[in-house]
């Protein structure tokens, strides 16, 4: 039976890694290491200032007080039988499109994952970011994306993955969805929404989010895809150099 | 005058901060927006779930209660009078190589000047990782170091940056630097070093980190110029897409 390693950024009690977990039960043994508590947004942040501690919480099932990368870690150099086979990330309540994979915890656990050599794949439900965080989502369509992880889970224990190449897939919110497409990352108009209040004491401060992104149109992008009710499929590359930028660099800037 | 926003991740009262920002204050208005204690590893994560508030600690300079990406959000949209011409993040004490730039929260700074059309430079002091955080390093290296990141802002005034990317600058920790080398991200051998203790009431435990990093070998990688004393530059893209890999699975993957 293939090991499969479910983790998340929402927290181990979350609707969107239950749905996950259950569906997978289906090609493998499912192994949870999750988050304590919800660490949307943390990005590939690594906890190195204080030691971590791990909680059985059901049968192959265990919390941690860190992050989604920290949980990775541990799960497979400390908790798993061995290495997985696989590693799933989600199902994410929100999506995680464009530029926003940077931040994206559900995204840095995959990050993880492939950097420990495990084909990972980051799931998310696309849903209204100012829907209250999701609290409302159907359970159906999180059943309706733990689907599409399993379809591509299996797909990649038959193909495998390209080297240092994560999968990031974003589901709609909908109903009947259209199809699949395979897309680039969309870029989004940045717009930091902040919101300035005054403490009870009058001091001020600053909440960061809240707005409504706005994005670049693109052709083939996720963001695209996912507008027009399609599930996207993005590979991820972990080599962030600007292949051509050094080519353009190394000719034109005399040192 | 150009202004000119520094930040890092080890805190205001880094050595790193202060050697870069007195070095740059030769080219323009130099503004620091920083984080008040350090946030080593926290890559490109995004305060949400609290409010921010900064303080003011000297002349154009403040410290925040979050993240290097934290900072450049608030010191962006809050404290400087306008949006700056160049961000310069560091000088971290310590190499951001390869894969580990993912983990950084220095490039994370950088890359979050960059998502907001700021020319943006991450650089870093490759000490040794076993040398106690960098806390005996010479003042002259990060003098030196800060030299550098002055000539490559004054090249990034003069010819730009490519679109959706930023400059990783690495400086070797030696007396006698060799040259520059535009270079590509290396790639690491991962190790994942656990350390497993128990605390007074015998509770398990674990510690992240303390390994060494062992590098795959590779020609013109960061951490190969590095290691052969020089300069290492590398263009970090935002855009994380593989694109061969997605014209292969467009290809290949029937679905």
């Amino acid at each position: 039976m293939p090991l499969i390693l479910v983790t998340n950024d929402d927290g181990i009690s979350s609707a969107g890694i239950k749905a996950l977990s259950k569906a997978l039960g289906s090609l493998g043994d499912v192994y949870i290491v999750a988050p304590e508590t919800e660490q949307s947004a943390v990005a590939h942040a690594l906890t190195l200032h204080r030691p971590l501690k791990s909680a059985r919480t059901g049968k192959n099932k265990f919390s941690i007080n860190g992050t989604p990368t920290d949980c990775v870690i541990i799960g497979v150099n400390k908790l798993l039988p061995r290495k997985p086979d696989i590693l799933v990330s989600g199902i994410n309540h929100g999506g995680n499109l464009g530029d926003d994979v940077t931040y994206s915890g559900t995204v840095a656990a995959a990050m993880e994952g492939t950097l420990l050599g495990i084909p990972s794949i980051a799931i998310s439900l696309a849903i209204d970011p100012q829907s209250n965080g999701g609290l409302n989502i159907k359970p159906a369509r999180f059943r309706q994306a733990a689907d599409i992880a399993v379809e591509y889970a299996g797909i990649v224990f038959k193909k495998g993955l390209p080297k240092d190449t994560l999968l990031n897939i974003n589901v709609p919110d909908i109903l009947k969805i259209k199809g699949v497409k395979f897309t680039k990352q969309g870029k989004r108009v940045y717009d930091s929404s902040i919101q300035e209040l005054s403490d009870p004491r009058g001091k001020k401060h600053y909440w960061i989010g809240g707005g409504m992104p706005i994005w670049e149109p693109g052709e083939e992008t996720d963001f695209e895809a996912v507008n027009n009710g399609s599930v996207s499929v993005t590979p991820v590359h972990l080599d962030m150099t600007n292949y051509k930028a050094l080519k353009f660099i190394k000719n034109n800037w005399k040192v």
